[in-house]
């Protein structure tokens, strides 16, 4: 690794806290990563960036931020990076996926709050992170109770713009968040000095939509009954999309496509034939959680597909490339925005359609549905997706956890039950 | 009692069940309140209310069903009553305040939900209270997490209509409440049948202003030096208020104000000199969570005001009585309870200045912060509040609890302990 210990001094980082985690993180994938075989070659530039996860990405917005540019940081897939980039600025997601930050949280927070936001509340507050330091702007929203309240609390040590999303999904709603985004390119034109114009919000459209693209041709391979790619490895790329570069994100997406699509015609796989395929549905897994996923492949299934904000919500329905006036625009990013069916909506029978959907698309032998512990939304809602699942016909496992390790044998041991019971 | 079981048995409740909460019920009433000394005569009224509360009021609401009209149920003080009545309906507050409902509530809730919202979920789907299976419609709003999954649960057994409230306080919110209430206007017209006309909504805006200026009058009698009513029956009052016809409501309130400002001037008061003044914030107390107000008032205090929503938010701030058109008097009731100050808002500094206004105008010597277990939004506000006491050099103590009565005497200790911190 690099040595990025001046840049981390300068963005006023906890050094001694953050060499902890740095110790324990390479451990932690090289467990759980490393250990799978016959990978696609293309992942050598995920493990990269995870190799240097606080080091490369951080360093290239700094330059950004050194020629002037903003960085904004985000916790949500409805908050719409597009208009960021077309003010110039760059969007790095920020939600925290590792225990490691969730005392820091608790400190501030109750501990009844999901694991997501007190990590990332952790991260911040503890400075033990370099994303949390260096974006200039953290844009929230009023999707959860937990994340309502965080955004009081972040805003005492870093500006927040905070969206209000509407809860309900009328036609008025729509318009609702299209009127918020208007809101917002505002804010960001302020912050960045910089002007969103048709033009340029027609190209951060087109880019983001390439990049969409290209993560979804990703996934599309997971459908396939050859599946080239392990749970891990697509989880992984997804991951790392809410930090990439759009452009190289859709590149690098595009290019493990390419790989898996020829491993598709070529018959490889990394599953042994008739190995049992899980469609995962719930709470997101933000980097570096992989724990479920540890859980389920060395257990012996696949997971092929998440119905997650980390998996097919953060790349599923295009924005309308065909509008060329601003309000058009706007309109059309809260179209596509507000397909996202996230449980913090009232009603969101929208879910349980495109798990069914899923579930056959990706020809899932069994669903997961998994919730991070004390998420009331996500948790409430398990009720009508076990039951859709369980008039559908289709096996389902309901796992309720969070980000410590303690319950990963327990987890195990049912997880190893229900796939007996796929037969 | 009079015999209304044949009333209960056509309303389809559980009868076996709900004798078993009205064998507790009394007995709970008893201790708590009737044990009071020198309690204001008007206090009977009240008294009477509780001893017939499954018979006298909902049989009233079933005689105006007979007659055609329609009745609603609420739970939050954010839907404007005015609309209904304007519309010819009855309004019924729904929320329960009793741990007898919550195992009902936990066969459809995560165990990790406010007792609010499981007792009042269970009380519906257990079929033991008379109010949840009169109301003909329950007028939901999307305030917090818990309660916009719960409505999707009540919708598959009761006609719902949820309010998206704003999260937030800008101008423009304001005007999506506004929006918000001409829709209930439509649905409630839908409903009953009515017209809401300027005359009418005109009207019900007088009336319900009315039991405002009424409940205000006896809480203003608790600012006094002379306590002439105890914590306790303060509180039912309130509670009762969310029950009862408005008209008797604020005749009977203006009694009880009588009759206190009488007191205040003979200096009759029901604790001895010198008793220390306790304001409450929080979580609302739903009829008939005593039990703060009991573990208090029976440690030697006095509690003389609620921060909550059932308490001064319930009755602070008059709709503007001036507008003669439907227009006027709907951004009218939009900007009077907007300003209701509720931990669901961010940010909600409003709350903060409430509190330390209240404290000075109650005279309180201490602030007690309660927030029933789950409630994620108080609980995370609870840092602010109790920060913003500590800097205004008041006295504050935070408590967590639920509607067992498990913790009681821990919550008494500590009670005692922060009474004696008091001098
Ligand atoms: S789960 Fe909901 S709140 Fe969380 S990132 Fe997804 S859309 Fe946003
Ligand atoms: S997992 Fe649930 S509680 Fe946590 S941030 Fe997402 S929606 Fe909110
Ligand atoms: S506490 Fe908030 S959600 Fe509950 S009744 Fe009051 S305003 Fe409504
Ligand atoms: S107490 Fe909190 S969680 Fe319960 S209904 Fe009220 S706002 Fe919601």
């Amino acid at each position: 690794m690099a040595d990025y210990r001046k840049m981390w001094e300068e963005l006023g980082m906890d050094l001694e806290s953050h060499d902890t985690l740095c110790a324990v993180l390479p451990v932690a994938f090289g467990d759980t990563y490393l250990s799978q075989e016959n990978r696609p070659e293309n992942m050598a530039f995920y493990d990269f960036v995870v190799s240097e996860i606080h080091g490369v990405r951080p360093s290239e917005l700094i330059e950004h931020q050194k020629k002037g540019g903003k960085v904004l940081g985000t916790f949500c897939v409805y908050v719409p990076d597009e208009v960021a980039v077309a003010a110039g600025a760059v969007v790095t997601g920020l939600c925290g996926g590792s225990q490691f930050w969730v005392p820091g949280g608790e400190k501030v927070l109750p501990k009844n709050t999901c694991s997501l936001i007190k990590a990332s509340v952790g991260a911040r507050l503890d400075r033990t992170c370099p994303f949390f330091r260096i974006a200039d702007m953290y844009i929230g929203e009023t999707t959860c109770d937990g994340k309502k309240k965080a955004w009081e609390i972040l805003a005492e040590d870093v500006p927040v713009h905070v969206m209000d999303l509407p809860q309900m999904k009328r036609p008025q709603d729509y318009t609702k968040w299209a009127d918020e985004i208007r809101i917002f390119i505002g804010v960001v034109e302020k912050l960045t000095g910089g002007k969103v114009t048709a033009e340029s919000l027609g190209a951060a459209i087109r880019l983001i939509n390439n990049k969409r693209r290209a993560l979804a041709r990703v996934y599309e391979c997971r459908k396939s009954e050859v599946i080239p790619i392990s749970g891990k490895d697509g989880l992984l790329m997804t991951q790392i999309a809410f930090f990439d570069d759009p452009a190289r994100c859709a590149e690098m997406a595009n290019k493990l496509a390419d790989e898996l699509e020829k491993r598709i015609k070529d018959g490889v796989s990394v599953f042994p034939k008739g190995t049992k395929r899980i469609l995962l549905t719930g709470t997101p897994l933000a980097i570096p959680n992989w724990k479920l996923h540890h859980l389920i492949e060395t257990s012996g299934a696949a997971v092929v597909c998440e119905e997650m904000c980390t998996g097919t919500r953060y790349f599923e329905h295009l924005v309308d490339e065909s509008q060329t006036t601003l309000d058009g625009q706007v309109d059309a990013l809260a179209a596509r925005y507000m397909k996202n069916n996230c449980a913090c909506f009232t009603p969101n029978t929208g879910r349980i359609d495109d798990i069914l959907r899923l579930a056959r698309e990706y020809k899932a032998d069994g669903v997961i549905n998994t919730n991070l512990k004390f998420c009331g939304l996500y948790d409430t809602e398990s009720r009508s997706v076990m039951r859709a699942l369980k008039d559908a016909g289709i096996p389902a496992l309901n796992i309720e956890t969070d980000y410590t390790d303690t319950d990963a044998e327990q987890l195990r041991t049912r997880i190893q039950a229900f796939l007996e019971l796929l037969g």
